[in-house]
């Protein structure tokens, strides 16, 4: 297959690289010259990186460059696959599907669930939505890159799915910050907590079948752990991290949503009634 | 052996049958009348609790009642073993060590990994620390409540641990709530990303040893994934949580430190910068 790549930034330059290693015909483009991959074809102008190769994966920084980038190339969409592979949100996207289709080419979006080093590896997954003709008819090449998964034909789809993975992932990665800021107090290091954290964090992970149970039902009784419980015992995990001269600023929003929960008659429910409780902006 | 539980909570409760599918001849007390526990020996008072058995374990809501009820018993506290289980902090455990130790008993603090379901069965842990012979020469007995683990003989560690993996804990189920209100707007049900959020949280825990030795050593040089990286990005998921109607309570205090971090000078650091930067309160 002709591919081509647009933005040689590191998760780009990956994506050409893994292309490349899949004996796909590559020609990549980057607005400052000097970035270079070595077996692509290096395109002067949008344009002509467009009209190399049917399938064209975008990777830039922004949707901003996306556009600006997409608009020069304008003249050459028609026909070709655009698979829009750079960060932004649901409505970005469905935009830019509107955008690329009314130049008359079919438009898939992904969401890049892997950092550069993994593409092309076991462990890399892109989630994909918008056209299913064109995710059915590339599916092939796009596994150079990662195990590919269509979400839906709702553009925005793939967006919408990964930024709540990332919001799952920064909540995990917010607190094993605090969890780690509070152990070194005592001069443990992360090296010998950390095996601890990964198997109770497991072990946790296991219940959010359940969770997910509850929250679809809208059923949050529990006798598990209760809102009346949680909101007893978080006082000690503020104290404990005030006296071990530790901010509380990653958990503070958690404890404030389970005493609201609390102070609006929800004791007896599991914390999975939380979800209901976030506000709306 | 003959063991004494003071408080039929839910989670006293457990214990307290544990013990007896343990074989293990158990009294027990509690300050309001009416719990029982079946095969049980009921004590009237504190000090008639703990008088009948060389080993107390203590699981009570809050410290406050842990200190009433010892200072009821403490007559017959010279020469017994208290276990003391209730959820407090470090500096309440070493004070209640120090009180517990002046009346001539014994003092090891345990936090319990595990709802009340969980004791006595496989996935269950408690951290102990304090008196490295008590735990030593009870350690058969307590194999029936949890796995027994002892962190240290500073009294506060087993607190300072448990807390700490509690916060853990809570980032990621807030994580995981604001994922799931994000998908819900769109029709998906929480059981059907669940387990996703499973798997990505897998593949990023698979990252924290590494973390953790950036952490440990100061160096977090990343070419993966870089505080500029992530600041650039975090504005897309503020923005589409915005645009589903999503609060972003749970997440502002990580964005909030990644901003920070960037204007601070750490752009080409790893996320692990951030342990450095919550606030001292």
């Amino acid at each position: 297959m002709k591919v081509t790549v647009l933005g040689l930034g590191l998760m780009g330059t990956a994506l050409a690289k893994a292309l490349l290693r899949n004996g796909h015909e590559t020609t990549v483009w980057n607005r400052s010259a000097g970035k270079t991959v070595e077996g692509a074809v290096h395109a002067r102008t949008p344009a002509a990186a467009v009209a190399a190769s049917d399938l064209v994966v975008v990777c830039l920084s922004v949707y901003e460059n996306v556009q600006e980038v997409l608009t020069e190339a304008s003249g050459a969409l028609a026909g070709r696959t655009i698979v829009n592979l750079t960060n932004g949100t649901p409505r970005q996207a469905r935009d830019m599907a509107e955008r690329v289709t009314g130049f008359g080419a079919d438009y898939l979006d992904g969401g890049i669930m892997a950092v550069p080093p993994m593409i092309g590896g076991p462990e890399a997954l892109i989630l994909y939505s918008g056209s299913r003709h064109a995710f059915d008819a590339h599916h092939g090449t796009l596994e150079a890159l990662a195990a590919p998964r269509f979400m839906g034909e709702d553009t925005g789809l793939a967006a919408l799915y990964d930024l709540a993975l990332l919001s799952a992932m920064y909540g995990m990665f917010g607190g094993y910050y605090h969890a780690i800021a509070m152990i070194r107090t005592e001069k443990i290091t992360a090296a010998e907590f950390t095996p601890m954290v990964s198997a109770w964090l497991t072990a946790m992970m296991a219940g959010l079948p359940l969770a997910a149970q509850q929250i679809d039902s809208g059923d949050h009784r529990t006798e598990v752990s209760s809102i009346a419980n949680n909101s007893a015992g978080f006082p000690n995990l503020i104290n404990a991290s005030r006296d071990q001269g530790v901010g509380t600023e990653l958990l503070d929003p958690v404890h404030r949503l389970i005493d609201r929960a609390s102070a609006e008659g929800h004791d007896t429910d599991a914390l999975t009634r939380l979800v209901d409780l976030i506000q709306t902006p």
